[in-house]
C-alpha cells in the first residue's frame, strides 16, 4: 500500500488550505483507488460522476469537491480533488524512489565530467568523456551518458537507460527504464546491389519537463537534430526517428511509432499504437486515435482514425457501413437480377 | 548443436518409461527437427501427421507415438512424444545455462535485502534496500531489484531485466532479457494547458509459473495493483498498461498491447500484435486473433478478428467482401443507370 | 554540429578526387543538411532535383554532380555526392565514438573467454564461459555475451546489448543499445489445462554486415537455428520469432514484427510497422508496404499493401472505394427501392 502517515489536517496544509469536515486528527495511513479504500485509507471523488461510488466508499476519509451528505467517512472539501491527491501521491513518491545523494562507488564517472550537487549516481551507472550531469540528477543504476551528453537539472534516468553521446536533455525530464536515446537513424542507401550505411552524426535535444517511457528509443539525426519539444509526454515502447521535429506539449501514447523526418506540431496526441508515415507534418493539435496511421499530412486541428487515417467521421461511417458490406453485396446482386444486368 | 549425449535407455528413464525398438545402447549425441536431424542426432514425432516425415529422416533415433514401420533408426514409443521431449529439452537447457550458486563480488547487493539459498546473483546486478530474493532464484548480470520488491523461490531475472520498487513476483517466473517491470503508467491531467503528472504509486503483483518475454513493459498501477495472473505467457515488447488486471493462464504473445485499466479473464488468447483500448473487460477464454484490436468489451468465449476487433465470422465475411468492393462499384454504377438513379 | 574541420583539398583526397569549384583551402568546419548549413559548413546536392535548393543555400561548400551556376559558396564536383558525402560522415562517426583499446577494469570477462586485439570491453560489460570476441570489436558498457557466444571481427555490441548463450554474431555487425538476442521463443504446449514450456535450446546465427537497431528482440530456435543473413538491416523495436530464417540484404525497418518459423527471401523490403503470421515463406525480392501484415505466403517479387495484405494494385483500389462505401451504400437502397427490392 502507497504509504501516506497523515492527519487530515497535515494534508490540508500540503494541498494548500480545504474545509474538513469530520476530524482534523483522523490519520490517513496509506492511499487507494475510491473502490478499494478502507477505513484507515484516503481516496478522493474526481468530479460529480463519482458522488454516488463515494457515498457506498468504506474509506476513511476523502478528497472531495463540494459535501458528500451520506458519507460516513472524514472529508476534506477542495476545489479540485484530483490535482490536491495529486500533490499528495508526488509526497508519496517522493518517499518511495528516495536515493542516496551520491556517486556510488561502483558508478564509472570520467574524470573530465561536470558532476553537479546534490546528485545521484548509481552503482554500474557510467558517465563518458565530457559528459554534464545539472544538479539533483539522479542517474540510476546501470545507467549511461555517453561522450559530451548533458542533462540539465533535477532530470532522472531511470535503471538501464541509454543516452548516447551527443544528446542534450533539459531540466525535470523523466527517462523511465531501458530506454535508448540517440541510437544511429535507419539510412541506408543502396549502391551496387547492397545496402550502404549512411552515418548518423547528428544530435537528440529533449527540451524541459518531457518524459518518456519505458523501452522507448528516440534516434539521433543523420545531420542535424532529432527535437523532442518542451513539456511532450511519450510513453512505453514508442518508437521517434530520426530528424523528427516534435512540438511542445504533444501526447505520444504507449507503442506509438512516428517514422523519421516527421514534423509533429504543439499539442498534437497520437493515441495507442498511432503512427505516421515518414517526411509528415502533422499539424498543431491534431489528434490520432488508437491505432490510427497517417500516410498524408495532417491538417492542424484535424481528428483521424483508421489506417490508413481518415478524417474520424468519415472513417466511423466507413466502419459502420462495413458491417453491412455482406449483407450489400448480397442485395446488389438480387438488384442486378432484377434489372437483368 | 544442443548437445544431449545420452544412450536411448537412458532416455527411456529420464521420460518415465517407453518401448524401444532398436538398440538401447546406441547414443542421442544431440538433438534436432525432424527434417534436420542427422544420424547420431534425436528428434520426435509429434503426431499422426509427421509419420511420413518421419519414414524418410535421417534421424538416428525418434520418439514416437507409435511404431513406425519403415524408418531404420531407433524408436522409443512414448504415449506423449511432444511432451517427453520437452522434458529432455529441459535438461538440455538447464545444462546449457548452468550458473555457479554464488553473490558475484561485483553484484550489488544492500544489507538490508534479504537473499534466500542456492541463490545466483550475477556481475553488475543490482538489489536495493529491503529486497526479497526467494531460494534458488537466478538474477542475472545487470538485472536490477528495487526497494521492497520480492522475487519468489525459484524465479529467474535475465540480464538487465529491471524490477523497479515494490513489485512482488511469484515462483518460478521467467523474465526474460531487457523487461522493465514497475514503470509508471501513462497518467497525465490536463492543467491550464500543462499535462501534469499523476504520480504512480501503486504496485505490479504477478503470480506464480508466469512467463515474461523479453523487452516487455509492465506498468504500476496508479494506487492500486497492476496484476499478471498465476501461469500467464507474456511474449516480447509486449505493453500491458498501469491498473490491468490479467487473469490466470492468459496467452499474450509478442508484441501485443493491452491499454491501462483493462481486465482480462482467465485462458484468453491474444495473438501477435493484437491488443485493446484502455478500460475495457475481456472475457474468460476470449481470442482475439493476430493484429485484432478491441474498442469494445469482448464477451466471454469470443473469438473476435480485425481492427477494430469483430466477430471472427462477421470479420471474415467483411474481408471477402472487400476484394470484390471495387467490382461492386463498378456494378452499382452500372444499375443505377440502367433505373435511371 | 558534426565536426569536420577539413580543406576543401582534404576533403577531395578522402573521397577519391573530384574537381574544385572555389578555394580548395576553404575549411568546412562542420557539416549540416542543405536547408540548414551555414557559411563555415559543407553540405551536399542528393541529385538534380535538389539543385535549385542549393542555389539559395547558405552553405559555405557543397559536394555537387554538376556545377551549380548560381551558387556562391565553394563546389567540389563528384560523381556521387551523396556517397562521397557518406564516406565524410563515417570519418566524423568514427572520431565521435572512438573507443580506448582496452578491457575496462571494470569489465567481468571469464579467464575461459578468448578477447581478441584492439578490442575495447566497456565498464560493467559481461563476457561469459567460453566466448569469443573478434579482433577490434567493441563490447560497449553493460553489454553482456553469454556463454560460448561468438562475435565475429570488427563487430559493435552498443551499451545494454544483451547477446545470450550460443549465439553466433558475423564480422562487422552493429548491434544498437539494449537489443536482446537469444531470448526463448514463444513455445507452449496445452497439457491438462496448463502450459507447459517447451525450453528453447538453438541458437541464432548472425552473418557478415548485418545491422540491428535498438531494443530489438531476435528468439532462439527451439532446436535448430534462427538466421539473419549477410548485409541485411533491421531497425528499433523490431520481433524476429524463434525459427526464423531471414535471406540476404533484406531491409527489415523499425517495428516490425515476424512471427515464428517465417522464412524471408533476399533483398526482401519489410516496410516500418509491417510484419507477417508466423510459419509463412516470403519470397525473394517481395515488398510489404507500411503497416502491412501478411497472413498468406507472399510470391517472390509481389508488392502487398494493407492488413491482411494483398496485392497493392488491389489494396489501393479497394481503398479508393471504402471512401465511397457510405455513399454506396445510400445509392444501393434508394436502387432497391426504386426496383422495389
Amino acid at each position: 500500500m502507497p504509504r501516506l502517515g497523515m492527519t487530515l489536517d497535515a494534508i490540508r496544509a500540503i494541498v494548500g488550505g480545504g474545509e474538513i469536515v469530520g476530524s482534523p486528527d483522523f490519520v490517513c495511513e496509506s492511499v487507494a483507488s475510491l473502490g478499494r479504500a478502507g477505513p484507515d485509507q484516503l481516496s478522493f471523488v474526481k468530479d460529480q460522476r463519482y458522488i454516488d461510488s463515494a457515498r457506498s466508499s468504506r474509506a476513511g476519509a476523502l478528497l472531495v469537491p463540494v459535501e458528500i451528505g451520506d458519507f460516513r467517512g472524514n472529508q476534506l472539501i477542495v476545489a479540485e480533488p484530483y490535482r490536491s491527491f495529486g500533490v499528495l501521491l508526488s509526497k508519496i513518491a517522493e518517499e518511495q524512489r528516495r536515493q542516496p545523494k551520491e556517486v556510488h562507488p561502483r558508478a564509472e564517472v570520467h574524470e573530465s565530467a561536470e558532476i553537479g550537487t546534490d546528485v545521484c549516481i548509481g552503482s554500474g551507472a557510467v558517465v563518458r568523456e565530457d559528459a554534464r550531469i545539472g544538479d539533483r540528477c539522479v542517474v540510476h543504476a546501470n545507467a549511461y551518458v555517453g561522450q559530451r551528453s548533458i542533462l540539465g537539472a533535477d532530470t532522472t534516468l531511470y535503471p538501464g537507460v541509454v543516452v548516447l553521446e551527443d544528446v542534450s536533455v533539459g531540466d525535470r525530464v523523466l527517462i523511465h527504464g531501458g530506454t535508448v536515446i540517440g541510437s544511429d537513424g535507419y539510412g541506408f542507401m543502396q549502391h551496387e546491389g547492397r545496402h550502404l550505411k549512411i552515418p548518423q552524426v547528428g544530435r537528440v535535444v529533449i527540451g524541459c519537463d518531457v518524459e518518456i517511457g519505458a523501452l522507448t528509443t528516440i534516434d539521433r539525426a543523420t545531420l542535424d537534430e532529432t527535437v523532442i519539444g518542451r513539456g511532450t509526454k511519450i510513453g512505453d515502447l514508442c518508437h521517434i526517428g530520426h530528424n523528427c521535429r516534435i512540438g511542445e506539449d504533444v501526447l505520444i501514447l504507449p507503442t506509438v511509432a512516428i517514422s523519421g523526418s516527421v514534423t509533429v506540431g504543439d499539442r498534437v496526441v497520437f493515441a495507442g499504437r498511432s503512427g505516421c508515415a515518414d517526411n509528415l507534418t502533422i499539424g498543431e493539435g491534431a489528434v490520432l486515435g488508437g491505432t490510427a496511421v497517417a500516410f498524408k499530412d495532417v491538417p492542424a486541428a484535424a481528428s483521424m482514425w483508421g489506417n490508413p487515417a481518415r478524417d474520424k467521421t468519415l472513417e466511423m461511417r466507413i466502419q459502420a457501413a462495413l458491417r453491412r458490406l455482406p449483407e450489400m453485396q448480397r442485395d446488389l446482386r438480387a438488384v442486378k437480377k432484377k434489372v437483368d444486368l
